[in-house]
């Protein structure tokens, strides 16, 4: 009885119902999960805010991950709400350095739902769950009144087997780390913005959805020591570098004029106002590697891999960008919300 | 390409659209399941249509299952969606034998939520998981806007270590079985119609809501050789024994003299109009294990454990029962909807 009656940490005169940007992946999901959730279920397992949790069974490392799918609209250029769910779990298995083996696959579908788009969605799960080389092992179904709902809502829970003895974490970063990403910015939020607001450019904008554990895993076998590795969705790469600065205690240096971001999605930025480093990607990652190991990184992620900055130590827990003009700036996390439901 | 083409194999004539009955865990979930979801996501893995996977790591077995909740209303006698969300993932852990060990725990939240709400459920989840001896280790939060969901879905995931070399499956049911079960039966759908629907009956019926995986342990410490285990939740005790009828292509006879129902259930199912046998429970199940260990069955699982009835081979996939009168009828599996949004 006694633990009903301890009050809620989120103060209710600030935020006395939960807001879109709750779940935004920035400030306020931060907040909320700091005040309301971490120290709800703190266990030394996930202690290291990671984007799985690292579970050993004799012997065996496993990665232990989840995410509710939530995207609008269901289809988008470049895919739709099924391959978003199995790449969405594949990349958080791939960001504990983990090979990713088997999904759980749940579905909160609204009545009315016509059957084919399910179908639909249900093969795009299946061709997505090949191409990242994993398998769905088991699965729930269950069905909301008309109105309760938003056509169909996914979750996949997955597990991955670590193969390696790195530690992979925000902790392990180090000063004079380089900074490296896997391609350009910003086309997963952009392309779902388009397919919502009915907003048409010269050319289509598809996303980036992808599996990331591919490169990952040849990262990890070219016997780069990784240090820490974080996949660039809600919240765009400004939040996950603010996260990493957090947890490492570092300061994050990253040279605009180095990041791959096309014309078309630089264009749809800023007809929109939105800031290129807060845009969603659904295949995109951030890696942390010893400088000197820097150019083997990048070659064995392959294709559109470039460095984009530094590791300092001359300040705490900061993020800053040096803009074209060589301007240096503070980046911190979204505060509002930018988009909702972008994944 | 081709994989779009390739048509939706449930006729869109009969099933243009999902159904609240497509999630009510009888004909029509089943037909979905057997249609759309089965033949494409075939492994060996999943093929005994368990309530989990069986995984082999290192000489290490695990099981592996997720369930979305969506039930109506939050809360209710003897429970609310925080307790539902860990005890059903705990228990199909446990009809897998397995001791249940980590849990994911993923949020859908509805724009507008009281954030006191989503407070008291976190703190059952975690009361939950204390008293299921099991740590939450992953999770997510997403945020829908108004009107696009119902304040709160949760999807739980579970991982748990099977710890003994049976095989746990409809197919291992032998003729000359026990059925048994752990206790009174329908307290979990008519506690939930009541609330749902403000009845008010002479007692307060509470959910029978509870983990099963002390008893289930307990029957195999106990050394019994358990041939299939089972919880009764969406589609009661009678979708259970059906879908086992058919796993093992035998005929599952039960007397209904024998079934423990209180009172007060029996006379509100009867006010209602609802067959208790198909009544949803939350922490019921049904065992089957050779007749000659019964006794010793029945003491494992402890207090409320009955056999009510025995495994023929008279018939092939069928499931009777004998009713106080002496009659035999067949059951057969939910063919409507009862209860939505049950769990």
């Amino acid at each position: 009885m006694s633990e009903f009656t301890l009050s809620c940490p989120i103060p209710i005169s600030d935020y006395p119902q939960v807001l879109l940007a709750h779940g935004s992946g920035g400030k306020l999901m931060h907040h909320l999960l700091e005040k309301l959730i971490v120290p709800t279920f703190a266990s030394p397992i996930s202690a290291d805010r990671h984007d799985g949790a690292t579970l050993t069974f004799n012997g065996s490392r496993l990665a232990f991950t989840t995410d509710s799918f939530v995207v609008k609209p269901l289809f988008f250029p470049g895919g739709d709400i099924g391959t978003l769910a199995v790449n969405g779990t594949v990349n958080d298995l791939a960001m504990c350095g983990a090979r990713p083996c088997y999904l759980s696959l749940s579905f909160i579908l609204e009545e009315g739902l016509p059957m084919e788009t399910l179908w639909r969605v249900v093969q795009s799960i299946r061709a997505a769950a090949k191409a990242a080389d994993v398998q769905i092992v088991t699965g729930d179904i269950k069905v909301v009144d008309r109105g309760k709902g938003d056509g169909m809502f996914i979750n996949t829970a997955g597990i991955g087997v670590i193969e390696h003895s790195l530690t992979i974490a925000p902790r392990m970063v180090r000063e004079g780390d380089a900074i490296l990403i896997n391609g350009d910015l910003g086309r997963h939020g952009m392309a779902i913005m388009a397919a919502r607001e009915g907003l048409t450019f010269e050319t289509t904008i598809e996303s980036d959805c992808a599996p990331l554990a591919a490169p990952v895993l040849r990262l990890i076998e070219a016997g780069v020591e990784v240090h820490c590795l974080r996949d660039m969705t809600r919240g765009g790469m400004a939040s996950s570098l603010v996260e990493i600065a957090k947890g490492s205690g570092l300061h994050l240096h990253i040279d605009e004029a180095r990041l791959p971001i096309r014309d078309d999605v630089r264009a749809a930025c800023e007809i929109l106002g939105l800031d290129p480093l807060y845009v969603a990607n659904e295949g995109r990652f951030v890696a942390f590697v010893p400088q000197a190991q820097a150019e083997k990184a990048l070659e064995a992620i392959g294709e559109g891999a470039v460095q984009v900055g530094v590791v300092l130590a001359d300040a705490k827990g900061k993020v800053t960008a040096q803009s074209g003009i060589g301007v240096s700036r503070v980046v911190d996390m979204l505060s509002g919300e930018q988009l909702p439901r972008i994944c």
